[in-house]
């Protein structure tokens, strides 16, 4: 590591100049899809139409490639590669807010969304993998644009698989370190042979399971635009749909295989990576995968039973709904089939609780992620022990080994600045006007990147009537939570910018 | 410390002999009253009547106390006295149990409140000081009732002096052990002299709070039966009324003694002894002090601004208002001179919070502790540090001392388990057909000690219309956050009773 005090800004840039043009790239994606279903098929220049997207695209795209020229050649040649913790931290965080910036720019050239506000808090919704919207009318947009919404999600998956896995291992977040043994490759003291390797090995798996839901969504009879849609949405647990009522809209078969995807794309990508070797017994022997899976069937169990007994509906029904809710929750995908706002008062505070529980660490879901509140169970528990047995050295154990108590500490404190954000984000919701319920849900359901919540944001609802600032807040909020607080919080500290 | 590993049942038969052979004798107090305020001025045998309270509450007293003469002399004569620590959780756990079960009896016999469920839920809301009432018309109870009912937050407030500042830290509960070093008296290691010794020192202060309380009430046109129990509900932080409106009913000058003395009461008694010896400067340097009187400024200021500038009150009542409210969430009292539900959904949710913060360790107060939230408060922003310096040794410092790991280890647990239970206690109200807002507030109001919550048991409302089986859930509640939670929970673990 280098122990040099001031920012290495050349290779910032340079990195950020490098993700901008990928986005660049990214953005053509949407073409032909802009292309197909134009209703005119003409390429006349349209922009703040609220109609055409294919320019805006266009225009967007070149944009984004030449600010990341810009940004890549200001780097110069002589360049020290070395990235030290703090740049680390920085470019995270800039990454997430800058491809947002610029991928917020055809929603808001094509004029289907008409305020830049708006647009930014769509796209950073979907680079967060939230799914949280502010459209009213989704089938309304162009589909170009609707590709690039879903696309949001898919990339900020990717970018989340590797930061999990890799960075933040790296840069010691929240108990991200845990899985440092568990990630096949290099040791973890060198960050870029790390980072290439672990990504290849797993955007293989990322990209292979997006086909075969791609293939199996085609199967149940979407097309290829909406199978990739509900692909990107689905494995990156993102929660854009591409149609007003969601996933509602679909057969009992889509709905199945998006909730298999779910639970997928909620699993450390590790164990999937194991799972192709072939050592299945090995995925069953992790703790956080068996906790994981053990809560979605308690609570769909539940669930299930009470709407079947009280809402009189069919046992299928019952059981597809619950498992669906409790899935694209608890993975924090936020697809949504049924209102569960209209469930009797303790199912869905039910739901409201798994919107605490979040996904598995290194798999693309967000929140407070399963192990830490694995970690944070046994840890009480042990309390227990401890006050009996004050001179007994009780760690934690998970998957049959100690964890330090640095670790803990750390996930401790983890939970700690996640509850105090959140008491502070639902003051602040409150005091723009928003009433109790919806501003509790607005603020858990964009902190844990989850999209739907509860009150007036809730699955029947969206962001629209949030006021401007409010907008911008919750933007922060799906970052925060996105990047385990801890990598934007480091930067509002003053001892990271001395010297 | 003794290590048996049996407990010493004899020696637990006979503090709880003791206890009820006392509150026997605290019953008695309460004849004075009730003879006073009669109506007919006749003693003919009355019970169930929901009228008479005499006899009611003599027979009451005789069954204490032969209860606790019984117990007492069934611990024989032969008597281990060394109280190993399992025994201290045990009778503590017991002893507010107990007390609270023949507490309930004058209420109970006299049919003043019907059921026993609900004159248990009134008891142990009094012993645990929170101050949860079920009964609708206050006023109509009689009078000799309605001062044992003030009477038990005044018992109960004198435990919890001994409790927080003498038996806890023996016992290594959440955090509490920090304030050995600060309490005046031997060594901790040695428990019968050091709670006879505090307990002198701390109940005359206690006794000297309450006179002094009662006459300045008493100057402002209580009569003594008012003044008493006011004065017992404040300095417990209690906050049983003998009025229908509660405080709302006083002058001005009584809402603003009683904020005072809810002040005085929810900090450390060991800064009254201190204070009380001329150090007044010393007071000042306790950094829970500092942060309690910190807090109830700023939200007072924050609440009383908007009160202003938002309801066109004028700027003293605005003041008073927000103060009184302030003060008496905050420090889990709970007595109400205004309905902070019809704020802006805003400030109450600062009121909200406040159920959170609870009173300083040490005083009568319950919740979670203001040196508790300093301390994860503390410790949070230190992590950050720890991230940017892993090598780097970075304790919390209190009052200028660094705090060991253990104990920042017990705190953090401590608000973790009072977080799940919150959730867990919330998940039970709603299944009891309580709305969010209801389910929410009873939990956070009686797992805080408060009284008072949000929504159907906010200032206005009461607990009468809960379930049954809610409340004796929610004393279960009450019992759990006046002990600090690992008192209680620590007999619910399997190790506790193992051997």
């Amino acid at each position: 590591m280098s122990r040099s005090r001031t920012l290495n800004f050349k290779i910032i840039s340079r990195i950020l100049g490098i993700l901008l043009i990928i986005e660049g790239a990214f953005l053509l994606t949407a073409l032909p899809f802009s292309w197909y279903y134009s209703n005119e098929q003409t390429f006349e220049f349209h922009f703040f139409d609220g109609q055409h997207d294919f320019w805006p695209i266009v225009v967007s795209s070149v944009i984004t490639f030449i600010s990341g020229a810009i940004l890549y050649f200001a780097a110069g040649k002589e360049l020290n590669k070395v990235i030290s913790k703090r740049d680390g931290y920085l470019i995270v965080s800039l990454t997430w807010v800058i491809i947002s910036i610029f991928g917020a720019l055809p929603f808001y050239l094509s004029g289907t969304i008409a305020s830049y506000t708006n647009a930014f808090f769509e796209t950073i919704s979907g680079f967060t993998t939230t799914g949280a919207t502010i459209i009213t009318d989704i089938e309304a947009m162009p589909k170009g644009l609707l590709f690039w919404r879903s696309m949001t999600h898919w990339i900020g998956g990717m970018g989340i698989i590797v930061l999990s896995l890799a960075i933040l291992p790296f840069l010691g977040i929240g108990g991200m370190q845990l899985f440092i043994a568990e990630v096949p490759g290099p040791t973890p003291d060198k960050l870029h042979p790390r980072i290439t390797q672990t990504a290849k090995r797993l955007w293989g798996i990322y990209v292979l399971l997006t086909v075969v839901e791609t293939g199996l969504l085609m199967l149940g009879g979407m097309n290829l635009f909406e199978g990739l849609c509900h692909a990107f949405g689905t494995m990156a647990t993102g929660g854009f749909s591409t149609r007003n009522t969601s996933v509602a809209e679909f057969s009992p078969y889509i709905q199945y295989v998006i909730t298999l995807f779910m639970i997928l794309a909620g699993t450390n990508f590790t164990l999937h990576y194991i799972a192709l070797h072939g050592r299945i017994k090995d995925v069953w022997k992790n703790e956080e995968y068996r906790y994981y899976i053990f809560t979605i069937l308690i609570a769909t169990f539940i669930i299930a039973g009470t709407l079947f007994f009280t809402h009189q509906e069919g046992v299928e029904k019952s059981f597809r709904d619950s498992i669906f809710t409790v899935v694209s929750i608890i993975t924090t995908t936020g697809f949504v089939t049924v209102d569960y706002l209209v469930w009797p008062g303790a199912l869905w505070f039910i739901i409201f609780l798994l919107m605490f529980v979040g996904g598995s660490a290194g798999s693309t879901g967000g929140g407070i992620k399963v192990v830490r509140q694995l970690l944070l169970f046994k840890n009480s528990l042990l309390e227990m022990k401890r006050l009996m047995h004050p001179q007994a050295v009780l760690p934690v154990r998970m998957n049959d080994k100690p964890v330090s108590q640095d670790i803990i500490f750390n996930v401790l404190a983890f939970f700690l600045i996640y509850m105090i954000i959140f008491a502070i984000g639902t003051f602040v919701m409150t005091f723009l006007g928003l009433d109790f319920e919806s501003a509790i849900g607005s603020t858990a359901a964009t902190l844990g990147n989850i999209g739907p919540g509860i009150g007036s944001v809730g699955p029947v609802g969206n962001f629209a009537h949030i006021p401007m600032i409010g907008k911008w807040f919750l933007s922060f909020l799906m970052l925060l939570g996105r990047l385990e607080l801890f990598t934007v919080l480091i930067l509002l500290s003053p001892a990271f910018w001395k010297r």
